[in-house]
């Protein structure tokens, strides 16, 4: 695709849709834009940033980036990991819901919540929290990350296990599409077989097929009961075989957590706390919660009994706090001890997760990249930091590092998963994606994004080319 | 669109794809495939019947069917009530599934089975049983439909309040294109953020972006414990308040059923059962299920509570086989008493299911239309019998009828619903269906659909034109 740069005739325009104080063309203002929490070097600026209010503002705003065929780059509070969220080297016009930040409706009774894309997701939480009912998207950047991101990634995080992703938290949404018009997708509605579910396959896209710009959003009644469950094992392998077990004997707990050796020993060095695990052995953390004491009750002991079946040497209600600061830890302490080269987020079925994790053992010795990793275990979801060790320059890491990912792609594809759980494609992962989908499925999804977007202005060079 | 009609040619060449043995062009073989099971009165024929016993044949015919510009209509068993798997007057080749009947694999480890799409749903139900686990799709018609029409009608039925609909238990599909390639759609993944989750769009599009050949569905294990309450309410306004009530109270019944006074007395006619129900009063059917006995228990009192509290006159556990025959016994008892010349599958937000049926009341009164329905009240979902009773002929008949569902289509609309719930839109209603969906959504539906089918060939007229 081809682009036009922007022109002061365009700056103008979109000072008369947004107001002159939300045009921001210096460059001091814009740097923070040309960032995530990705392991990007570089900012990747974008020509302007726009800080629409409202869905026909920005509506407007696509509507001249369309005429005008300038790119458009959607962004919340800029948390993504790939690079979704900035400009591809083609500039274009960065569009921050920021301001879109208002809280619309809160219903009790029914159980629901219409909000703006902007808004913290940590907030609504809270608000939901307020009022005895629980949002269950929380992923692990929930107190600087915004709902209309979570929508645009399909965010995970710590209950996908139980409650699914951000998409299972969606009725509906309000979506300005790439050619500038406000449409209304999905429905406050437990089925419906009415049409094609368009709101599903934005979710998740990026911003590639559509900009969010308010949600409908489900509550449930706050959980009665919780319970944090520390079983350790005396090997990964003992451990793992866990992630099938509960489901079978169906115990679905909010999250299932996974520490090995390696990394329990980082974070204890970091932490400063003795971590009370056989050498070569695992942690597995089970997260549950129910409307019933008496069911929370039954599942804690059918649990202790599996994980003792399984060759657990200790199980114990854990204090929720204590453990999930070693796990929450893993990030800064695993930074703290060697540099990150690259973060990874495979996913496979929960029930390949072993043979998986002993096929990256194999690439990262094929390859000499050294790594360490959590892992949402429960969700079959690895997150891997490659480290900066061992490398003989700039080139050879990045050789080594392209060939772990290659490798373990192949991997994690041959064995029905993916590359990516939760953080998404953006523009770091595309030629990966692109290699290893299937490609008459890669060829359909191309074929939607050419229909509705057929100037390729919004979000250019994410998911794919 | 224009199609080309059949030719000699045509049928030669799907003889050579599939064999002559399979190639039915006889008017008596094709007669029982001009009729699905709704309200249609003359069956619709095809020109030709083809019976593909593999995903690579059934390829073949939709790209030569592509090639020569011919209409393709996919089919099931066809237990569609909406012309969805019926030739809808322009001809062309009927592709029916249902020598692709094999179960090709059933992992009871990691509880999920590949089926090909012409299985029928009670055969999973039964298989999955066998092995104490749930197929947890149940649309009434599981006898006899089969789990590929499940998928492209994303069928709901007895256990979708709990466990969601069709599209709920798929974890991926092997689809034919509209230009007669093989797409695999989807992973076994409990989350992933990578592409587009197209696998959604084709459950549910009615045969119109994809024929489903394969499906790989979730498995649960059995529930350890099932209960049936009957709660019987002086009213069907305190009856439907119960639709809030128990999602507030963190009550999940797989489903909750709601019959009104004048249901309960042609059904008890029917069956020659005296009901239990004072004068204008209703039955609210509550089931549950559940892996702990305990936390059934605890939720069975809850709910006893919740019902007396909201004036039930009586609240209990009922055989369930008792209280699901009269369920059941609906639609027969219901046409006994009197023809039907159409039914309803409106849905609504379940918090609007109380002022919608105020609503339908009143449009039954403006357009002096007789009805009768019961609800799947715990998803919104209402089936109404629009009687044959009290027209001048034919012609009024028609009017009126068209009249009442074009009043009650903007009522379920203007409350946030739609036309089906679970029934689809077929040919039958896609008039209405195009008239109240959001101009912006339907044109990106109709995009897509462009898209993916250039040439229109696949299932023609079915949703939308």
């Amino acid at each position: 695709m081809e682009y036009n740069r922007i022109t002061l005739a365009v700056i103008t325009k979109l000072q008369a849709i947004v107001g002159e104080k939300y045009v921001w063309t210096d460059e001091e203002k814009r740097i923070p834009y040309g960032r995530d929490e990705g392991t990007f070097t570089v900012p990747l600026l974008p020509d302007v940033v726009v800080l629409p209010e409202t869905a026909e503002e920005l509506a407007a705003v696509v509507a001249l980036a369309n005429e005008a065929v300038i790119p458009v780059i959607p962004r919340g509070t800029g948390t993504g990991l790939e690079g979704g969220a900035l400009v591809d080297g083609r500039g274009g016009i960065l569009v921050s819901t920021e301001r879109m930040n208002r809280i619309l409706e809160i219903n009790e009774e029914a159980m629901y919540m219409v909000v703006e894309a902007g808004v913290i997701t940590e907030t609504i939480q809270k608000e939901a929290g307020k009022r005895g009912l629980l949002y269950a998207g929380d992923p692990c950047s929930g107190d600087s990350c915004c709902i209309g991101g979570n929508g645009a990634t399909n965010a995970g995080g710590n209950r996908a296990v139980k409650y699914g992703t951000t998409r299972d938290q969606i009725y509906a949404l309000e979506v300005v599409t790439p050619t500038g018009k406000i449409a209304q997708l999905g429905k406050r509605l437990h089925k419906m077989t009415a049409g094609y579910p368009l709101e599903k396959i934005v979710v998740g896209s990026e911003g590639t097929l559509g900009i969010i710009t308010q949600l409908t959003i489900k509550l449930v009644p706050l959980p009665k009961a919780t319970a944090h469950v520390l079983a350790v094992f005396p090997s990964a392998e003992q451990a793992l075989s866990l992630v099938t077990a509960l489901p079978k004997a169906g115990i679905t707990p909010t999250c299932l957590e996974f520490m090995d050796y390696d990394v329990i020993e980082v974070v204890g060095a970091w932490l400063d706390e003795k971590q009370n695990c056989p050498k070569g052995g695992a942690y597995m953390i089970i997260q549950l919660d129910s409307q019933s004491d008496d069911g929370l009750d039954d599942d804690c002991v059918a649990i202790d009994d599996i994980c003792h079946t399984l060759g657990a040497v200790e199980v114990f209600m854990a204090d929720a706090e204590k453990v999930w600061k070693a796990r929450k830890a893993f990030t800064e302490a695993s930074a703290a001890d060697c540099p990150v080269a690259a973060m990874e987020d495979f996913v496979v079925p929960p029930d390949k997760l072993l043979p998986f994790m002993t096929e990256l053992k194999s690439v990262g010795e094929a390859t000499g990249v050294l790594f360490r990793g959590v892992s949402h275990a429960g969700d079959g979801n690895i997150h891997l930091d490659l480290l900066r060790k061992g490398f003989t320059d700039e080139a050879d890491e990045c050789r080594r590092i392209a060939a772990f990912e290659d490798k373990a792609c192949e991997a994690a594809y041959r064995l029905g998963g993916a590359i990516s759980g939760e953080h998404g494609i953006g523009q770091a992962r595309k030629a990966l994606f692109e290699k290893y989908t299937d490609p008459v499925e890669l060829e359909l999804m191309k074929a939607l994004k050419r229909a509705w977007d057929p100037k390729g202005i919004l979000n250019p060079g994410k998911i794919f080319d």
